[in-house]
């Protein structure tokens, strides 16, 4: 029961988190734009589209948007659960300054006379349940993800089969460059879960997994490992569309907690039953508990938690990004976990407050080697996810 | 002077071909949406975003868009170079419908009160010099493309330093399934090029070669062989930007002729100065002409054609789709290319007019193994391109 209620205070920690994302649209309160003490600096973000100068961001992390509407009435930039207005000057050019916003990745989109729509000036993520805008917002720390000339691993599409969904499923495969210099070597495998309104292209887009795992294995603060990187959602294919038509951009779109989500459910049986089985088929993997790990963030950290708990010799490395945590409770007594457990993450960012720095301890008191990880300044968005997969990682299979 | 006047003449095809896509917005005729003779079947496009019920094509391949935008006083679907009218019903959302498109996919866009924005229900692709919104039109023989229960291979996202550049740059590769499972065994590799207005991303997304490919190999039509799906754009990286900050999309986009284009120049270079060595390094690959290929799209097939005349001992296989073609003037006397051309196919859309089947025709008779090909009822668009590469690759490293 105690876990009952743990579970469903972390749910709601993230559906209000998760709420706040720009683009639900309906509901966002409409604000004037920010036109006092702006600093004139503005410069384009660093994911904007080819050629394109808006949107940008200055040094006090403002967004502003821009877009030709000449016979619009209204058009407002829809970030941070706020729609701030903009103003149209006389060649039919909107523009329009949103209040600062915290380092890192954010969804965004623009609202031209009640119609909800991408930027067309900034490339397009999966989040939010929807593929839109997303705004690169400079972070002191930034350097951790960028491509580095350094030598590169790959981030592959695979496609496979599942006999659990009776459907071909779509996933990311990072292999280190090892993987190709040292053929005969094997290596170990961690799984990684995206968030609620998101689908496996997070980690390897907006996440950035292969360069922070690229970068970390330069600097040798990282071992080579692989990193399977899936999709929550489980449900069966739709009989009325193929199963995932696209070679680059998958269908799908896991939107919520309807259909065959399941923290310990369907997606429980996809992972155990098929996409274990086919990595560790198909790839020159380490194919035992102590060198497979399982992470996610947000509603990726709760599977994360069910999973291993109802598999806990499956797993040595253990990681909840902005999921909630483990408690005493859980693990004092499951003799299985802690045999099997060498690294207990727990994280969040430093605007949520997930209690990730008093479960650590108190987890160490039963003798888990818990280690919690605040992401300063951050919220429940793409960059505190980024740290902690840069943290995280430099701690398993060592 | 002779081979300028037909470089000329491709370009003008080309250019022109272009010129009709959806989304150039200034300067595409509004024009009613279609009313009349309209067959009331409309279905969900193949490549709706998740749970989205719009676009939709029907039988007679005509798009129907929708968008809920209340307060606007235009909104238009604006495709295969015209903007179609929609209309707004009581509550606020606009629906409009195209003429007849071909099979195949095209790029579109909406036009939300003279704003041209991707549509928020469909998928996104790079083409027209933008990522957008794209639309599949269901084809008789769209089998071939399809995600099939086969053995897999993985489309890779691979970072490589370009001493040309003196940059990162991004690139796809495909690996057969035999890749992984014959450790040991070397490959041929095919060089596979996009059109003007786009980048790497289109053979690897829209124009699924990873599902081409392990459906031809599972069928044993196509030998296993390495696909290389670099980017034409040989500029340097802009001092300004980080060279390429996205793990999964690349800021790049190359929109026309300017910057570091070159049929035969700067990517030329990079080509053979970077791409072939990186891939020769890293890869298990049979590194000689008779184990590599080059074609390409449009541009690609323009570049594919200087390419190969000016290193005609490189490319064994040779594939120039909606790109014009090879004349006899051209290889009549040229031994080089004469000696290791095994074969040069040449193709085009059934509404283009490119003279590839004359072309053939021609060259047979100074002894080229040269093979035309035409896709029935298609323009210069993906489907044609899709087709050509079906073709092409069935003929390739026999």
């Amino acid at each position: 029961m105690k876990k009952i209620i743990l579970s469903l205070m972390a749910l709601v920690t993230v559906s209000a988190a998760y709420a706040q994302f720009g683009g639900r649209g309906q509901g966002n309160p409409t604000v004037p734009s920010v036109t006092e003490n702006v600093t004139e600096d503005f410069k384009p973000a660093l994911n904007n589209q080819s050629g394109h100068q808006y949107p940008m961001v200055n040094s006090q992390r403002m967004v502003r948007a821009q877009i030709s509407a000449p016979n619009a009435t209204s058009v407002g930039l829809d970030i941070d659960g706020k729609i701030y207005s903009m103003t149209k000057n006389e060649n039919g050019v909107w523009t329009g300054t949103s209040a600062p916003q915290d380092e890192g990745f954010h969804y965004y989109q623009l609202n031209i006379d009640g119609a909800s729509v991408p930027d067309p000036g900034s490339l397009y993520y999966y989040g939010a349940s929807r593929w839109g805008s997303g705004i690169e917002v400079p972070s002191g720390d930034q350097d951790f993800w960028q491509v580095k000339n350094v030598p590169q691993g790959t981030m592959n599409e695979v496609y496979y089969w599942s006999s659990v969904t009776e459907a071909m499923r779509h996933c990311y495969i990072y292999f280190p460059n090892e993987y190709y210099t040292n053929t005969t070597k094997k290596f170990p495998v961690l799984y990684l879960m995206h968030g609620m309104g998101e689908n496996e292209h997070g980690w390897a887009e907006q996440g950035h997994t292969a360069q922070i795992m690229d970068n970390l294995i330069a600097e040798k603060k990282a071992v080579p490992f692989i990193i399977v990187i899936d999709c929550l959602d489980a449900r069966a294919a739709q009989p009325a569309q193929p199963a995932a038509p696209q070679g680059g951009q998958r269908q799908g779109g896991f939107g919520g907690f309807g259909g065959g989500f399941g923290m310990g459910g369907a997606f429980q049986d996809v992972l155990i039953k098929d996409i274990i089985p086919m990595v560790e088929k198909n790839y020159r993997v380490i194919a035992d508990p102590q060198h497979r790990a399982m992470a996610g963030l947000s509603m990726g950290g709760m599977t994360t938690h069910s999973v291993t708990l109802a598999n806990p010799t499956t797993f040595a490395y253990v990681g909840m990004f902005s999921g909630g945590t483990f408690n005493t409770g859980e693990l004092e007594n499951n003799d299985d976990f802690k045999k099997t457990n060498k690294v207990l993450f727990m994280s969040c960012g430093g605007k949520e407050n997930m209690g990730v720095m008093e479960a650590a301890e108190n987890l160490k008191k039963i003798g888990i080697n818990a280690t919690g990880y605040i992401s300063e300044g951050t919220a429940h968005e793409w960059h505190t996810w980024r740290r902690s997969l840069y943290q995280f990682v430099q701690l398993c299979f060592k």
